[in-house]
């Protein structure tokens, strides 16, 4: 009996054999496939079953052009940052003749399953997920429907199999902190993103790397995480530049907190960047405007989104990518808010 | 025989009568009144002339709510500004479980007829326009599949008939100007938005009225008009600083503007708000983070979209809306970069 599963599993389950199994009629199976409310939670679970364990696959089914749509779902709208994915994404949709369909998930790093049955139903060429990602079943779920989806600066939980579009953090934070070094700096804090993203963490690995190399150790005390906003950078640098040892430079982990710590350092009364030197993350085009300009890591957001998108059409029409997993390379765009310490 | 084309008018034309009428079949009437692009230009024409003619009106259609859509145009993403829009209509869009798509025209102020028909064939049930609008004969259209509309921050062209959200721009530009009268400046400059779309002359016309009725006169040429980015800000502030009888304040059109102000006054070495006050417009978050923090006209920019997006759902309901042509009160926010001249 061991070998009959996967000779069923090889053989094409249709609609009507999942219904027989699990005693629903064809109406209720299709229902489940295309995401509609209305089916009892008890059974859509079965039928669920029942379609993993025949890995049930509906054929794919090329949408009319008028109603292609293409979903880019944000974790949150939390800045500028947003509009420059968007603007990437726009611009690659536009061209495709492709619906951009925009949503949020309120701070939430997974969609509910309400929200996931209603892609379902909308059969989407595909979904471009932002600093936010899918359970394994939610992806099971979309891959069933043949569904694509691609995942913009992942975070650690994206598994392998997921087309993704990042940047390398890593490089990132290693080329803000050697530039520091270069300068002279030695008592150099980071201010990096959440703690439970991983993007975080490897600006910080970067940011430990760069010490490593001069020979110098880092101060853990001068090692912070917080969220991207303006908020965290200005509560961390308060504390940062309050302390007796204070640190002659911070490296933040986005241009936002970095004016928060450009704002605290003006109510402590400090020159940027003569008595502390700042660098940001992301290069938005607020970061050249501010005074003093901000020295940042660039991360191409516009075309790590344009790309993310053009995967998702290519996987749309059945093509295979050559590659799925990109990482681009950031730049340190040197401004005038770092400078050798005073 | 005058009497007989208002008594066709009254009576309910079908999509046969109409077919007949041009002679052409009922599936290419139906293509033209579906927006689809495989109609022949001409054939096009003759068909809406029909419609036209017969004020044909197509049955309100109630769309499964799992494909609701709600379009979201943007004349051009330029700045923060439209994420603000965007954030006010998503909040309204997601409670009603509605789609939120995205597109904008690139610059332009009305849309191209490709883009308007994709949309008719889409169906929405509603359309939300941002600096941006339709001609009549667009209108029409719209009208026509019972696909309301609704004006965010209209421009002049704008007609009675469509309902819209807006600021009140006179009363913005009357109370920065009175603000920097009472601050006891004399010789004020105004860079405004660019001077063919209403707002920016509303504004103009307050900051006229203000000196009215403090008995000044306006320098004519401390009068500018530009687009609403930081380059208009830098380049006219440049221009106006560099003057043998610059001015003591300058009103900008927009947040944007303002920090190109602030930076060209920095690269003068004009202290502010020691040697210039300056005023911004729209009170985005930056306006709060900068320094000095940015005394600006605060734009209710989220509110106005939301209440612009709850009108579309009412329409689309069939509800009769109480008032179609809103503007919310504008307020003036002020920080740190007000003072009396030096």
């Amino acid at each position: 009996m061991t070998t009959s599963r996967p000779a069923v599993a090889r053989r094409s389950a249709t609609i009507a054999t999942i219904a027989e199994e699990v005693g629903v009629s064809a109406a209720t199976v299709s229902k489940v496939l295309n995401g509609h409310p209305d089916v009892a939670r008890e059974t859509r679970a079965r039928v669920e079953d029942s379609l993993e364990r025949h890995r049930y696959r509906r054929r794919a089914k090329r949408q009319p052009a008028e109603t292609a749509q293409l979903h880019l779902v944000f974790h949150e709208w939390d800045s500028v940052w947003a509009m420059e994915i968007m603007r990437g994404v726009e611009a690659v949709a536009a061209t495709a003749k492709v619906d951009l369909v925009l949503s949020q998930l309120g701070g939430r790093h997974r969609p509910s399953e309400e929200w996931l049955n209603g892609v379902l139903g909308r059969r989407p060429v595909g979904v471009l997920f932002v600093l936010c990602g899918l359970t394994q079943a939610q992806q099971q779920k979309l891959r069933r429907r043949h569904i694509p989806f691609v995942v913009v600066d992942q975070d650690s939980a994206t598994s392998a199999s997921v087309p993704t579009v990042g940047s390398n953090n890593w490089d990132g934070g290693l080329l803000a902190t050697r530039h520091l070094v270069e300068l002279g700096h030695r008592r150099i804090a980071v201010i990096s993103g959440p703690q439970d993203v991983l993007c975080s963490r490897a600006r910080v690995a970067g940011f430990q790397f760069a010490h490593d190399e001069a020979g110098l150790t880092v101060d853990p005390g001068l090692v912070r995480y917080g969220n991207f906003q303006v908020d965290a950078g200005y509560e961390h640098g308060m504390e940062l530049l309050t302390r007796a040892d204070r640190p002659t430079a911070i490296f933040a982990g986005s241009d936002m907190q970095a004016m928060g710590v450009l704002r605290a350092a003006r109510r402590l009364g400090l020159d940027v960047p003569g008595d502390l030197s700042v660098i940001g993350y992301d290069n938005l085009p607020v970061a050249a405007w501010i005074d003093p300009a901000l020295t940042t890591v660039n991360q191409p957001l516009r075309d790590m989104a344009g790309i993310a998108a053009q995967m998702l059409l290519d996987l749309s029409r059945g093509v295979d990518l050559a590659t799925s997993r990109i990482d681009l390379v950031n730049e340190l765009v040197v401004r005038e808010s770092t400078a050798p310490p005073g």
